[in-house]
């Protein structure tokens, strides 16, 4: 137990020092998430497929249910059950970024030292110019259902629920529930419930009421969340466990050219379309997956239906829903309908990240609308949502309830669309004749192979190491 | 797939050289062994504690079902349900054998090359001087239930229900259920049901007849057993299904200086006494395991009670029977009792191993003796036991039935008794106040880690390279 104990104590100093500036002090969460039990009883998982690179080398680590694709490697750090998905690394010898011609000289690699993820998701597609070829994350700590998107971290902690896309960041702290995608940032406090994209051409920006965060995240001082969407998360965990327990598991009815991860909860009348990807510690249950749809890590879709090629970004919470044609559904939005008040969401829309939508009377929103924020009503809907077409025409600058909107609402809409499309070509959606394949057909074959720490002695609740190689 | 046809077509062709002086062609035996649908379908273990070193080589290779302890390397070889046990290991810095002082100058570590294990128990405690640092099968091909024990073979093939024990094989054939302890041996075949036990003071030899071999082993021209044996374990292998689909199994009932694999098999009305060690892939069913009484890999004990500080070697059966105090149960006994004429053997006696024992009356064997062979009536105990008295006085030659011994009595039952007190010694028997620990103590807080094939693409059926340390 002694080499966990100082992996924990290694853990809190190097965040602590990362962000002395903020005199912050990360021992109270690490304390609570390092439950010697849980990290004991739990055992880590990893995936060997034809399709993806394989490397994977754990040392000094406690990597508890997590689950890898691609490269990666793990120092001296704590992983509880997250879902690290490397399928998105870029390969050696194609273009990094379109910002930097230059081939990668070897296979990008996911990099985690000296840090604690929490819950969390860890999924690719970096976008970090400098290190085109390493993915880091190195003195940081991410808290319950936190999302690592595409981000490299050095020196940061992540509150429950935060999401960072796309960016590279420095000794930051991100508030819980708050989602960012503003390129590069150095020793940064982001308030909590902070929606903000930042680009060049445009900004949008909106933050959440405290009352608001209070009632459906509600984090204590040491950042444990116990609000209405934690609970909600909570108290499906229980369903999980049977997926855990066994070794195979019959194989849930989907066409051939659709891939339900055996980590994936499928309860009641589901149906699955084609091309649809559901990944692991997806929830489904009285769920229609139109064709092209889906469901992404740690997402719940609950007695609704999907029209077809619907995203639904890691976190995403869809309950007694319709959803329509093209629509996406971005991180951990909390889609509350109710089964005598559904809500209905048209084709073409764009649900932005951490949007929360809860009603006792049914919502209805348009085809073609940007939604955002906190949605408690139908009335609600005129401070929180635009037309695509209006926003489209917005040059300079835009304000509608408390969102802000700078720069060319054009091009912000064109990112974002070009943005999903990029989403479901890469999820297979496309698929046709063998052509366009993408995770929907590349992840359906996967051997998981099982990994448990030592359960006595001084190295207890640490894993041997471990290094995979084709 | 292309890899694991090579990985076939280099063990046919590098055991075919090795035994080219016997025009021996091993195609039809690795053909119908290496099924590619179960090799697909079983994935492996291996066990990580923190009172064995730990060092696994796993590289292209299949190596369904094993299951690992100690150091390890497997390379360009197939692996199918085995039980691989590296407790017994010799340490660095340990002297190595009793005739050559020096003491190890690494860890020692089983390795494996160009080899076809199948259903084979390999067990350590090697008698190789020569290589004290390196335990090794290379070139070699073992069939159903045939068990290394101690023995490294180079270019040989070991039969159905085959033991070699405590030797170093090169270029042999051992025939089906022959059971050799001869030392070193070149270039030889043993017939099948061959029991010889060699060592410079003495010489026991004995052989079954044809028509008991063919209908207990019952081996065809591919290698396959047909006969009473095998089909009585083939009928138990649907009860280990369910131990090998769960990851977590809640634990059999045992006292704390006791060990129970979650991997064995325990069912009816069992009990565990003191310091018991029931082994991975043990079958225990209405079984009375009394103080000290070990179950190895592969034995099956059924409506049975064991007095105490009995061994149960690798493969023994004992079906409705009665074992007294300190007796020993050799390698692949076939006890067969019957529920209306129960077996009774009394105390302090040596079954020898391979020993069918199968009578439709009851038969009753006397303290004190050393038993072999065929015995399918009480009768038959003239002509397969003798007295440990009558034989420990015999200095020249001694025959009894088909059984031929020569050389010192005294000396060889000498050399059994101790073989016997290290075996109980090394298997935690006499554990007391935390002293005199063994595999019963040592072997109870075991995590497994579980490792699969790729699926699909050119490896097919092969396992990635995998490497790990402490």
């Amino acid at each position: 137990m002694e080499q966990l104990k100082s992996l924990n104590d290694r853990i809190v100093n190097r965040v602590n020092i990362s962000l002395q500036e903020f005199e912050f002090n990360a021992d109270a969460f690490v304390e609570k998430a390092m439950n010697h039990d849980k990290m004991l009883k739990f055992y880590a998982f990893y995936g060997i497929t034809s399709q993806h690179p394989i490397y994977f080398h754990f040392s000094n680590s406690n990597i508890s249910g997590s689950y890898f694709l691609g490269k990666c490697s793990v120092g001296r750090s704590a992983i509880y059950k997250s879902d690290i998905r490397g399928d998105e690394l870029k390969r050696k010898g194609n273009n990094s970024l379109s910002s930097n011609k230059l081939p990668l000289v070897q296979d990008e690699i996911i990099i985690i030292r000296h840090s604690l993820l929490y819950k969390t998701l860890v999924h690719n597609n970096s976008h970090n110019p400098g290190t085109p070829e390493e993915f880091l994350i190195i003195n940081t700590i991410s808290t319950h259902y936190a999302n690592i998107h595409g981000s490299t971290l050095e020196g940061c902690f992540l509150g429950p629920f935060a999401t960072v896309d796309l960016m590279n960041l420095h000794s930051c702290i991100i508030g819980e529930f708050s989602y960012v995608q503003a390129g590069e940032l150095f020793q940064t406090i982001i308030d909590p419930g902070t929606i903000w994209i930042r680009n060049p051409s445009f900004s949008f920006k909106y933050k959440f009421e405290k009352r608001v965060l209070d009632e459906f995240i509600g984090v204590n001082e040491s950042y444990q969340p116990r609000g209405i969407i934690y609970n909600f998360v909570k108290e499906k965990e229980k369903d999980y466990e049977s997926l855990f327990d066994v070794v195979n598991i019959i194989p849930v009815e989907a066409p051939p050219s659709s891939a339900v991860s055996r980590y994936a909860v499928v309860k009641g009348k589901t149906s699955i379309g084609e091309n649809v990807l559901i990944s692991q510690h997806a929830f489904l249950e009285n769920a229609e997956m139109g064709k092209g749809s889906n469901a992404q890590e740690n997402t719940y879709i609950i007695n609704s239906r999907l029209a077809g090629f619907n995203i639904t970004a890691h976190g995403g919470k869809i309950i007694d829903a319709e959803i329509g044609l093209e629509t996406f559904v971005g991180f951990n939005c909390f889609l509350n309908g109710k089964p005598t008040a559904r809500l209905v969401i048209g084709d073409n829309c764009i649900v932005m990240p951490h949007t929360i939508i809860d009603s006792t009377e049914p919502v209805e929103i348009p085809d073609n609308r940007l939604v955002w924020g906190y949605i408690g009503s139908q009335n609600d809907l005129d401070s929180h949502s635009i037309s695509l077409d209006k926003l489209s025409d917005s040059r300079d600058a835009i304000t509608v309830g408390k969102m802000t909107f700078t720069g060319k609402g054009s091009v912000f809409i064109g990112t974002f669309k070009k943005r999903i499309n990029h989403i479901l070509h890469a999820n297979g959606a496309f698929f046709k004749d063998d052509k366009d394949r993408g995770h929907a057909q590349d992840d359906q074959v996967i051997s998981f192979n099982t990994i448990q720490p030592y359960r006595t002695g001084v190295n207890k609740g640490i894993y041997p190491s471990i290094r995979i190689e084709p």
